[in-house]
C-alpha cells in the first residue's frame, strides 16, 4: 500500500491536509455487530485537541466534530468500512504564505518537496500534526473493539523538557491526574514544575520535547506474530510513524543493554487464572519472542521538541539562498501532551489487528 | 501476510527451525540483470557465524554454506524469486530433550506454546537466533542491489555489558577495527575491556546485553513514504523484529526529548552537490518527516542479555510445577556482536524496498 | 486488507451503504503533480448514473456530485491520499422496510447475513450496485493518470438479453454510438432491437443480463507481474469483483479452448515503432504470460440479469418460513449499460497499479 | 508483494525456473497442529506429472519428489513456514539453446524479455508450466487444512479439442473415471474419442486446448469478503494466473448473460441442516454477492492450446529478423489434463485463505 494505510485485518487509511477541506479515515475490517456511536470517537478527539492553556499548545480552535459516514447501522457496526470525516474550519492559511518558498528547520518541508516535487506549504500540509486526528478517530473505534475483550490502553506524559514524572511503580504516581491536568502528567506538583519551565521557554521563543509512557492491561498471552510481525515490532513501527517520535523502548528498554541475564530475565510462576502462568517481574514489558505474555504491556516513546520556534534560525529558500527565519503563527510549544492519545490510538490499531490475526490463525 | 514475510516491492519470506533440516529465504522483487554470486551471500553469513572465540559465542559449528536455488541465470538476477537454502548440520538436539516440558525464562517457550498450542522445543525452534541467518542471506542480496546506487550500510557494537565504545564523532573511533575484533567494537582497547568483563560473566554463569550503532551512507533525499510507512517507522519495526531487541532510537534519540527546538533543529544550508541542500548538523539522524534527508542515516538498537544462562533460575514446567533451571548447552554469552550483520541486513531490506517504492511513485 | 481496498501501489479503499449518508473512496498512491479537477470525476459519475430512460434503469435520482476532500492543491495532485465524497440524497428507505426480514433471491441478503450476523437491508446496503459509484470515482482518477502515458480504456455493451451487438472487427461497429444511446450499444439499430426486447421484459416483470466488451489502447509491452499477479489475473479478479459479473474472458476466451495451436498462436513480426515487434493477430487479447504485448488489450465480462424482478418468486424469511416475493421499487431492468463505466474504472485501477509496479521494478 | 506470492493469511510464495536447480514454495500461515506428511504433497505432484501416455504430454521424466524443509515437527505443522523443495533432475537444456535468440509464438518469450531485459530461455524459465509444480505442492497442504473442515475440491477435464465431456448433471458422468484415464475425462468413451483426435493433431504437428470443470463441496455459507475480495473475484484471479488460462466462468457463466431474472435467480428454501436455508437451483455456482451460499461451488476455466507445436510458424529473432520456427523437444500436446490438479491447488489456496479470514473477522 502507498504509505497512508495501516494494518492487515483491522485496517485504516487516513487522508487530509492540515489546511485542506477535511481530515478523516476509513476503517476496514472492524467486525460486525459492535455498538458504536459518534461520541466514542468525539471523546478521544477532544482529548487530542489543543488545551485551553495556550502556553502548552496551539491556539488554533477546531471543533473537530466527527461525522460517521458509513459502516454503522441502527447503532451497530456492519462489518463494512467505517468512514469518519472531520471538516477543517479554522485555517489561517495566510499565516503560511510566507513559507511558500522557505524550508523550515526540523520540519519535513524540504524532504517532502524533494520526494514529491511539490508540496502543500500551508501548515505543513499532510506532514502536519493535524494528520494524527484521523489516527485518533480510527484508534477510538479500535479501542471500542478491544474493550469487548477487556483490553484497556492508557498513555501519559512521563517527562517534558528534561523534567521526569513519577513512574507507575512510584508511590506518588497518580494515573487519574493525567486526565486532570493539561500536560497529562501523573502528578500535579510535577505538572506545575513543567508548566513553569514551559513559561520560560515560551519567553525565550523556544520549545520542548518529552516522553510518553504507554501501558496496556487485559491482554491475553499469545498475541503477535513471530519473526517480522512481532507485537513489539509492529508497535515500534506504529510509534515511529508519529511525526516527532525519535525513539521507542519496551520494558527495560535501553537499560536492558546494561543488565545481565540473571537480572533481566523474568521468572515464570504458576498462577490460578486462565493463563496458568505469570511472570514475577516485567523487564520484558509484556512481550517475549514478539508474543504477549499476558503481563502489562509497557513501552515508552521519545518525542523531539516542536520544530516551529520564534527564535531565529538559519535555513535556505527555494532559490538556494541562505536566510533567517522566525516562525510566527499558532504552534504547540510542546506537542507531547497531545501525543498521548495518538500513542494510545496507534497502540489500539496494532492490538486490534493482532487480536483479529490471532483468531484467524487457528486450525 | 502471516508474519514471516517482509517488504512491499523488495520482499522476503524466511523459513526454518533451529534444529530442522534447513533455513532459508525467498527474495521476491529483486530487479533483473544484477550480477549476483553465492559469495555475496556467503560473506555476510560468515560475519554472522559464531566467532572462534568461545567466550563470546556459541560453539555450535555450522558451515552455513548457502545454495542459490533459483532466480539467477548466467550470473545475473532474472527478476524472479531468489531462493537461498542453508542446510542445518550441527544439531545436538539431544541437548534439548530436557527442555521439552520446561519453559526457559527470557525465552519465547511459554508464549509460543500459548499461541500455537505446540512448539519445536529443540533450541527454540523458530524463535531461535538461528532464524536470523535467513535474514542475513536476504539482506546480502539487498546490499548488492543498494550498492548499485552507492548506498553502504555498516553496523557495529557501541556497547556491551555497560561498557560504551567510542562514537563516530570521537577521535579514537576506528571503523576498520570493527571487522578485526570478534566483538565488532570500534576500538581495540575497548574490545579488550569488554572481553575481560565477559570472562568474568562467563565464570559467574551469567550473560550480557549491549547496543548496536548503524550508519547508512549514500542515501539520496526523498526515500520513505509519509505517514505510516515513514523510513524510520519501517526501520524501527525491522529492528524490533530481531529477537532480543528492546529499543531503537534515531539520531538524537531519547536525548531529543530533553533538547529544545533551538538545539535540536538541524539548519539547512546550500551545497554544491545534486541535492542542492545539506544540513549543518544531524540530530534528525538523516530522516525528517519520515523521508531521508540525504545526510547519514544513524540509529541505535538495544539488545537484552542472552536469556540462556548457567546460573540457576526459577520457572515452571508443563504441569505447572515450579522448578529450578540451569541452562547447559552451547549458547552465546552475548549475541550483540553477531547481531551487527543482522541489523545491517534488516536495514538493507527496508532501504531496498524504499528505493523501489520511490521509483514506482512517479507521474 | 479487509476486502474493501484494491491495489498495491495505486490503491483505493471504498466505503458507503446504498442508503447511508454517503459513498466515497480514498485513493492512495496516485503520483504527485498531476492536474486533476472535480469534473474529471463528475464526468464518469454521470456516465454511470441511471439513464433518463426508465425502461432500462432505476428512477432513483441522485445528483452524484463528487467533492474532493484532500490530495489536490492548486489544481494538482499532492502525492497524498485523494478522498472523494458523494452524499446520498434520494433514499426511499421506506421502500425497503418490507425486506427487513425477507431474503431476496439472486441477492446477497442471506449470504451477507450469514457472514456478518447482521445487515443493512435498505437497498442491499453495501452489496448494492450503488457501491460501484466509488469505484467509478477512483477509476476516473486512474484514467487521468493513465492518459499521461497515452493509455485509453473504453467499454461498451456487446450483448443484452441474448441480442449480440457488432464486434470491433465488424463493419457496422460504431464506437461513438456507444456514448450516444442509453444502452451503450455500438450500433443504433441493434440498440433499438434491444430496447424493444427490454420493453417486453418490463411488461412481463422480468429482467435481462448481458455482456461488456472492454478494449485498452496505448499499452506498452511489459506491464504485468508474472506468476500470481499476471495482468489478466488481476483484471479477472477486478471484473469478478463487480456485483453481477459471472464470467470473464481474454482475447479468444472460451473459444481458445476449441482452437489448435496453429490457429490460436499470434505470429510476431518486426515493426518500426519503439517496441520493435508486433503481433499479426490478437487471439491473446494483448497479454502473453501475464505481460502486456503492446497490442490492444481486449476482454469481455458477462453479467447476470438484475435479480430484483416484479414477477413472483419463492423465498424464505428470517423465521425460515417459505414466502412469495414480488419486488417493487426502483430497479434497473438491466444493469449492463451502467456497468460499462464500472468495467472501465476497474480496468483503469488495475492498469494504473501495473504501470507504477513496472516502474518500481527496475535495477 | 512482487508477483510470486499469493494470499493474505494462508499464503504461499513460489520459486524456481524450469531448468534451474529446483522448484519449490514456502507456505506461511498454515495453522499449527495439523498432521502433515510428505505423501500428502507427493500424491498431488504425481497427479500433475506427465502421464505415461506420450501422445498427451511431455516425455520429460521428473521424479518430482518433494522434501519438506521446515514447519513440521513430530508429524504436525508448527504454525511456522512450511518450505517444500523439489529438485529438477531431467533437464535437456541443450534442446533450448536454439531458442536463445528466437521468440516462440504463443509463449511469453518476447513479453518477458521486454519486461525484464533478460530471460532464462531454457524451457521458458519461470514462464514454463513447470512453475505450477510449486502451486500443486502448496495446494496439497491447503487441501489437508480444508479437509479438516470437510471441504473437498475436485477438478476434471470437461472438454478437449472441441470434444465436450458429460457434465455432473448428465447420467453418464462418472467422477471416478477422471482419476482412471490419463485425460481426466469423466467418461471412458469420451476419453477415447479425444485420444483419437489428439493422435491426429500429433501427426499434424499441432496441439489442442480445452476446459476444466471444478467443483467444491463442504463449504459453509459466509466465506468470501465483500466488494474487492469476493470469493469469485479471488478465484477468478487465481485461475487466470495459471499459464494458459484464457477465461473463467461461475455457475451459469456466460450463459447467465442470456438468461432472464426469473430463470437465473435461485430460489431459497428452508432446510434442516445447520445453515437452515438452501437454494433449489445453482445458477449462482455457489456464490452470491461474493460470499459462499453453502451450495456446491462450481466454475469452469478455459485453456488455450499448447503454444509449442512442430508445425512451422513465423516469428522474429532478437535481431528483429523474420524467421520460421518448428518447435522440437518434449512438449505436452495438450496441457489440460495436467492443469486439473493445478486448478484444484489454486482453488484450495483461495479457500484456505477465505476460511482463515472468515475466522479472523469476528467480534
Amino acid at each position: 500500500m502507498a504509505g497512508n494505510s495501516f494494518g492487515t485485518l483491522f485496517t485504516v487509511v487516513t487522508f487530509g491536509e492540515s489546511h485542506g477541506k477535511a481530515c478523516g479515515c476509513v476503517i476496514d475490517g472492524c467486525p460486525a455487530g459492535i455498538a458504536l456511536e459518534k461520541e466514542d470517537i468525539a471523546r478521544d478527539l477532544r482529548r487530542r485537541r489543543p488545551g485551553g492553556d495556550t502556553v502548552v499548545s496551539t491556539s488554533r480552535l477546531e471543533a473537530d466534530e466527527p461525522e460517521i459516514l458509513s459502516g454503522v447501522f441502527e447503532g451497530k457496526t456492519l462489518g463494512t468500512p467505517i468512514a469518519v470525516l472531520v471538516r477543517n474550519c479554522d485555517h489561517h492559511s495566510q499565516d503560511y504564505e510566507a513559507l511558500r518558498d522557505v524550508y523550515r528547520p526540523g520540519h519535513a518541508d524540504w524532504t517532502w518537496e524533494k520526494k514529491f516535487g511539490f508540496r502543500d506549504f500551508r501548515g505543513g500540509g499532510r506532514s502536519s500534526g493535524r494528520e494524527t486526528l484521523a489516527r485518533v478517530a480510527a484508534g477510538a473505534v479500535a479501542k471500542v473493539f478491544l474493550a469487548l475483550s477487556g483490553i484497556t490502553i492508557r498513555a501519559w506524559v512521563s517527562s517534558i523538557a528534561g523534567i521526569d514524572a513519577p513512574n507507575p511503580s512510584d508511590a506518588d504516581f497518580d494515573f487519574d491526574e493525567t486526565e486532570r491536568n493539561a500536560l497529562r502528567v501523573p502528578q500535579s506538583a510535577c505538572a506545575a514544575r513543567i508548566q513553569e519551565e514551559l513559561e520560560a521557554l515560551k519567553n525565550a521563543g523556544d520549545s520542548a520535547g518529552g516522553t510518553i509512557f504507554c501501558q496496556v492491561s487485559g491482554l491475553v498471552p499469545g498475541l503477535g506474530e513471530p519473526v517480522f510481525d512481532k507485537l513489539d515490532a509492529l508497535l515500534a513501527g506504529a510509534m515511529l510513524s508519529i511525526g516527532a517520535a525519535k525513539a521507542v523502548s519496551f520494558g527495560a528498554g535501553f537499560a536492558a543493554a546494561y543488565q545481565h541475564g540473571s537480572t533481566h530475565n523474568d521468572s515464570l510462576a504458576p498462577c490460578s487464572d486462565a493463563a496458568g502462568v505469570h511472570y514475577t517481574s516485567n523487564n520484558a514489558g509484556g512481550i517475549l519472542g514478539g508474543i504477549s505474555t499476558g503481563e502489562l504491556l509497557e513501552f515508552q516513546v521519545a518525542f523531539k521538541p516542536t520544530p516551529s520556534i520564534r527564535k531565529q534560525q538559519t535555513t535556505v529558500d527555494k532559490a538556494g539562498v541562505v536566510c533567517d527565519i522566525c516562525i510566527q503563527g499558532r504552534h504547540d510549544l510542546c506537542i507531547v501532551p497531545r501525543a498521548a492519545p495518538v500513542v494510545e490510538a496507534m497502540a489500539a490499531l496494532v492490538l486490534a489487528d493482532a487480536l483479529l490475526l490471532s483468531r484467524g490463525n487457528k486450525r
